[in-house]
């Protein structure tokens, strides 16, 4: 059971990281797989709409992030702690990317994240991240 | 299309780690998932069934090791890179551990493998690795 | 023995990466350690100084890329194929964040490069990422 | 200030992992650094003293326990979360494998801990690891 709607958590987004509004959005979001998209032609990437490894990056860590907030709701904080990235083919250019993240565990501490992106319309992934992400106690 | 049957590859597991012999078994292995199993009641384990980390280690390594070599042969080499690996639950004591593998990336000098782990029976993994293996070129 | 200047070496930064032009410094470049600059007041981070974990990894990768391209020298290729990175430590808002990167490994096919992070005139480290990079053979 | 001597740790390791009583030791313990060892001739290891990866995962992640221990005290628990582990050289063979062990966060409720490892004697570090230890809320 999800905490947050598609717009709901868009517009969360925007306000708690308004600098990259526009940059993401969100396909599918559901119990069982999230998908976010990278608009490849954002004005946060390259002149050519070729996705660096830092935006694939901040995308992964997006994904974890909503997947994680749309389980345990806005009155939480959570902070990443640790991403492992492979990066393994190039994304093709002027493609937008999609991330599918499944969260792999929720405990009352800490989540565990795993995210695969790419490029639209592909069938063989980019990229492939694992995220931790924190949960603080209740305050 | 692979290039072992599942009975030779685990000939030729004993052949090049015979120090492991008998502690994994393959349960599946096809162009798209290889399944591996870690005998609770092996005797590199800690008394009681136990799996700790480093033989959780050893499996997601091994069943990356065996979904690489299935498809570049035996006439290869092969070495691990890198691991990373997070452990999420507590293996049930005395049950196996199986290992599912996808390999996500073959390239010519390197591969990339996803590796869930899970208690024999378990729904939610106990944990999740990723590993790279390096392939020097043929000789 | 490095293959560029700290002068050359930001020339070719802004020639490859113009998009970031400005975001990065590079305060000491020699065999033994590479100190990268993150401009905490520059355009691409967060109003205020904060620094996101996407800049930090982006600094990361930066600083060893540099590392390892002063080593190789600007004829040859390297793309990144993987970073794991531990978020250890909130930076400290409108102070720049230092990137300390050691290349571990220089081999023919890749590289290894550890980088510590830290806010300017903190002690603790605010990250830890270990970098490989790709090195593909010389055309 | 350590809550352990070295004898006392080695005590310690002994009583919760007999399984691999004597495969380890320490050869230097206080806040600044660890440092462990693994025995190249134990029973653990391939026949000729080679220490596999999986031995030096185990090398890596007892070093992070023990430096994490000595800081928390024996009353506490603790679990690896997390290890990334890049493999860099082949140990050379019949020597001991030596791991330098640094803290580089302790917080309430993780330690991220840094390890290097060398053959005895040699300069050039065999792998390195990060390792995330979970510190659950004292009883």
């Amino acid at each position: 059971m999800l905490k947050f709607t598609i717009p709901e958590m868009e517009a969360f987004l925007t306000e708690v990281f308004p600098q990259v509004e526009g940059m993401f959005g969100i396909d599918r979001m559901d119990a069982e797989l999230l998908v976010m998209r990278l608009h490849a032609h954002d004005r946060h990437l390259r002149p050519g709409g070729t996705v660096s490894g830092p935006a694939m990056f901040s995308l992964a860590d997006v994904a974890a992030y909503v997947a994680t907030m749309a389980r345990i709701g806005r009155e939480a904080l959570t902070v990443t702690t640790h991403c492992s990235i492979d990066f393994m083919r190039k994304p093709e250019a002027g493609r937008d990317v999609l991330a599918e993240a499944r969260v792999l565990k929720l405990g009352r501490s800490l989540s565990v994240t795993d995210v695969l992106l790419y490029s639209e319309g592909g069938r063989e992934p980019v990229a492939h991240a694992s995220l931790t992400y924190a949960i603080p106690p209740r305050r």
